[in-house]
């Protein structure tokens, strides 16, 4: 949808996957650093799951707003009079939505049976981004020279993600990789936003002007600047994690230990147990 | 050949092939993840000569079928009156066939001797691709805006199936990228039959109207379709091939655990009979 | 800020952290070479820091120069009369320096705590350096083609450096990277020179005729002496560093070989122990 | 040269290291397959220390070549009347073959000192040949059509090549990577060859008609067969090799055999003593 809300929605979903993804990578980095052998790992399967649940579940919204929006395609695609293709735009979108529906699908598959190779979730992630970059590339040719700017500084945010994501595949678990794919939903994210302002501004009125120069000039200073914000909230979002787990994880940790303790000495027992043959074990 | 028939020969070949890969390293994965020493890798060896024998045999028809259709070049290159190159679409077209035969020949070496290094297949396999995606690039210059942007889609398939095929050479037995290199297979195996109908409609008739920019948007978003349907082919086989392992290779299946459970057991008192000096051995 | 000032500034930054980095990376390898438990790693750790408060300086200076200069924005975004953006420019060279600032704190971050994972540091780095080439990118558009061809040359440094130190977070303290990065940082800084002394001569007069076919041939070439020279430097330092190695640190390598030596003593007597029952140790 | 000899220099150049490369390193892999620990490294070393000063001379000669030609600059770069850059096309092949030769020297150092991080060689070959693309990238622009698409032609297999050789800095002693680089190496040498007939024929006459679409056509086929050719070439002699191997190693590998079988068994008796206190070392 060519309006405010047609940006808006997408840049809802992507800052909040955004600031999702942040807080559970950083989780998990903590949690392999502090106790390698978590039982935390079964728990985190169900929490896959249920992200992969949500992924489809805003597809769904989002391809049913492009299609039943009022001046929405409402699932004709050829047809009209003059006969032709019905609001390909609003079908672009939804092509874009539906591959991240896949990529949800996949990854409830992948999480839920051992028989789907780990890896598969990653590669869909990152043909699902591909997908969109590659449509928005094709979708603002022949537009005002501003429009077409603003919409490809985005590519270089959705070629960056799946190239980071599908490195994703070989190196899984990789802190900074997530964290680099968390930054560049934020990116996409907040971009959107700013499309949206500077398109359709949602106070009415018309948009920016899309023959100054000056504009041209300011939009992928702005682009950084955007980009900046989200390292920022990164760091914020890293921190605060850091220090909850640090303040609650407390007694649960000292159990850990304890238990861990424990552990050791059970197993040293056993390795004397082993040696001396002796009755202890 | 710039006829239907011309696309739907390759086409096939890609479809097939696409087909086949999927069966086969989802077999090979389940086989490695469930018999880890299995002997049926021999058997492997000959199934890949034999594809090799089969990629030569499918370049041989294509070759045969650019140059000896009634308007082709009969092995002619340069002459005439006034002289000049021959039919050198034919001729390019030739040339990539010649490219994929040379990888099967390759696989054929790879395969049936061990002095040639593992790893020449795919690298060879690689650079098929890459040649017809180069001949491709300069192929489409010169020729109306529609049959351009069908025809350079198309490259994105092939760059990205060379790309990750180039990485099997180092990443060996990744079943993400065999799936992967499976998916783009018959995405262009579809996508060369799309072509088809677009440009050349087999029931006669004009092809699409090159020229309307609605067709030029809705070509991209069909290509992200054919994908999308490859995706669904390859899950499909993948499930079917499960199941078949599941049902049918049950026996030798528990054949396989009793032996193995009987090699544990052997190899359980060959241990205890090196610590205690009893010879149950 | 278009005047030759406001290139020796980042020339000169650039020149300086070449340097210093090659001087650190090779005293790092041959470090790691001759002494692997080597205690120097603590120390590394406070240059690692005070590195990253230079970097941080550096940027303030930079951002500072280019606001304040008699004709800078003096922080105004917007405004004038009529109103627009005020000296984009400059703005756009603040948020360069802005982010290698960005990399300096994240080197503060990550080597004064362990919380940080490792690898944040040259992600940001080579953020950093991307960004420059973003804007450089968009920056010189609409200018005479030589001032265009002299930057984009800039941009082969930029992106080759950025991807380098992308390589750098999963191929960490590769010595052959971290000669590639200086080397590059070097020629980034004599080309900044160069662009100054070409567009804008210190001595007064005109620049270059920019529209001299001859001249734009000669600049690539150019650019390429500068890389050999950069190169050289390398290579010099490299043997300077070795030589005051072997010379001013034959007392402390003795006494780490003694040390050395001894330590395998207690070791080997240690191992006679446990495997005779002797009291020795 | 813009002449039938300046292009079969280094086509000559290219032709040899190319063959020169498929033998060594196809002598090498064998050897590396058939006895691990070989002694043979200790003459490797000469051999690529002699393979460095080749490179050096050929680099030389063609600086030497290009400077004093009759046409040539004769070392002058800036001057005449009117004043202006003096043949600068020479110029540019000289710094071509000047980066060259500095990978040579860096060939030298790196196998003539332990002090010289391995990899760098490889890294230098790489900028060279990068810096070799580089120059050519610019050097065509304002040329005839015919004559940009055959010097560009010629940037894919320079910059897969300077890829290729990056990738060996990481996976060193890859076969497969060694014998991409033979083949490229062989293929660039060839492509010199045809752009000098296709130009300049050395028969005199007029070089192909540029503005013909059907010569556009012809080129990037016949640069494809030529890759083909050296594809073929390469697998002949890697015959060869393995061929002369078998019959000439002979005598030299049984003597290896049985002084592997020989120092086996010192080493077990080593190992008997360490075991049981006897004296039998």
């Amino acid at each position: 949808m060519a309006n405010f809300r047609g940006h808006a929605l997408p840049g809802t979903f992507f800052i909040l996957f955004g600031l999702w993804w942040s807080v559970k990578y950083v989780l998990k980095y903590h949690n392999r650093r502090l106790n390698k052998n978590s039982h935390g790992n079964r728990y985190m399967n169900y929490v896959e799951i249920i992200e992969g649940a949500v992924k489809v579940t805003c597809s769904l919204i989002g391809i049913l707003a492009e299609q039943f929006v009022p001046d929405g395609p409402h699932l004709h695609l050829y047809g009209g009079d003059p006969e032709g293709w019905v609001k390909l735009m609003n079908w672009q979108h939804s092509t874009m939505y539906m591959f991240f529906g896949l990529s949800g699908v996949m990854d409830i598959f992948t999480y839920s049976s051992t028989k789907v190779p780990k890896g598969l979730d990653r590669l869909m992630l990152s043909i699902a981004i591909f997908v969109e970059g590659f449509l928005f590339y094709f979708h603002v040719s022949h537009r005002p020279m501003l429009d077409q700017r603003i919409h490809s500084l985005l590519l270089t945010a959705v070629f960056g993600g799946a190239a980071s994501t599908l490195l994703e595949v070989f190196l899984r678990d990789n802190i900074i990789l997530e964290l680099f794919r968390s930054s560049l939903s934020l990116l996409q994210g907040t971009w959107f936003f700013q499309i949206g302002f500077v398109l359709f501004p949602p106070w009415g009125g018309p948009g920016w002007d899309e023959a100054d120069h000056d504009n041209m000039m300011f939009i992928p200073m702005c682009f950084c600047w955007h980009y900046a914000m989200a390292i920022l909230i990164l760091a914020v979002n890293y921190t605060l994690v850091y220090w909850c787990l640090q303040k609650y994880g407390k007694n649960s940790g000292e159990t850990e230990i304890k238990l861990g303790i424990r552990k050791q000495q059970r197993e040293k027992s056993f390795h004397d147990a082993l040696l001396n043959g002796s009755d202890e074990e």
